[in-house]
């Protein structure tokens, strides 16, 4: 799964600024940035009013995708809020890292952007899994930190902590829609059994990359 | 895989204003409709200058998403036009029916929209997978043919074709990117086998769908 980090802090904090300064300094050493932006309070706009894609989804379509040579964008009603892992595993193909803005909750890394004088303020108090602080203040914390005006140090940081290492096969499974975690050997043995029967199929000797889907017979359809 | 049908025809024959109609009607009658514009020409926006999302992708994010409790919308670049069937395979989960714009290539279903007098200029002399026609002229085609006002009968149409029989459980398979295409039979052999070794971890009992992912080493990481 590629690697994700969440950039919290307090409205204003610097967060996407942060960011915008952080997203060159990745691309410029070879790796493809994704990012998130949660979103809890405000709607968004997709293509302006009368665009075919607006007309779409104004009409009812529950998703609407617009393709084109250069870009891909997809439109979907949501229910709720969607988890972070489930965001990043389904659509972070294709990039080496993912930078998220919000996601204050939940156990993954997180990198703090604050304009706090008092380190009491600070939510890495509260929070173990912020890795590194962001901030023009000095506070006498045990954590990396780094100037706003410093992507290229949080950029090494980021780069030795989570993209250093080759990555290793691995296999991911989502049953009935939610992500189950395996155990190393279970893993493996899944991988494994799978790689096996696939590579028998005939063009499809050298598998690298597998993506499977079962879906269950439908006695539920919508009428 | 969710059926899909594409509407083609020359520009400003009606297509969209065709969908706009089409999309209330199957959504009355219980089913989700999934659109998808193709844009070979025009480049398209998302979220306006100076927002958030703008600026992460502006600032060279190869994906960008936003995600509230209400929207989901997922931006990414491409590198070629991505294959109609392959944009349902991944986004396509969610809906009963997918309705394209566009897509005049393929072996896919596909609707006429047209307004010329002569039968012909069609593109259904030349494309057997042209299933009907919208149109307000009539032509000696033995083809299903709709009115421009009629979405309530090419909806009661598509359902008959494509939507009114029970789904039964299948598998889909992509190898290295690509969709692989399976018989019958190894299709049930896969979905039999991965379901019965699935089932037996603890908690996937009763796995209804099943998702898998696996990526080999990557050795080729972009530094």
């Amino acid at each position: 799964m590629t690697p994700f980090i969440s950039f919290i802090g307090k409205s204003n904090s610097g967060k996407t600024t942060f960011l915008e300064r952080l997203i060159p300094e990745l691309t410029r050493r070879g790796f493809r940035v994704g990012t998130i932006k949660h979103d809890t309070q405000h709607g968004f706009e997709i293509d302006r009013e009368g665009k075919d894609s607006f007309r779409h989804k104004n009409a009812g379509a529950v998703t609407t995708i617009l393709s084109s040579p250069k870009r891909l964008a997809v439109i979907k009603d949501a229910e709720e809020d969607a988890p972070l892992d489930e965001l990043c595993l389904k659509y972070g193909d294709g990039v080496d890292i993912i930078l998220a803005e919000g996601y204050k909750k939940g156990e993954h890394p997180k990198i703090e952007v604050t304009t706090e004088k008092s380190a009491d303020e600070l939510f890495c108090n509260h929070d173990k899994k912020i890795v590194a602080l962001i901030s023009d203040n000095d506070y006498n914390i045990a954590l990396p930190a780094f100037r706003r005006d410093d992507a290229a140090g949080a950029a090494d940081f980021i780069i030795k902590r989570y993209l250093d290492q080759r990555r290793y096969g691995y296999l991911s499974l989502r049953v009935n829609s939610r992500s189950v975690v395996l155990k190393p050997f279970i893993e493996n043995l899944l991988r494994d059994a799978i790689k096996g029967m696939i590579s028998s199929l005939k063009g499809c000797e050298k598998p690298k990359d597998i993506e499977i889907k079962i879906e269950e017979e439908d006695t539920d359809l919508h009428r």
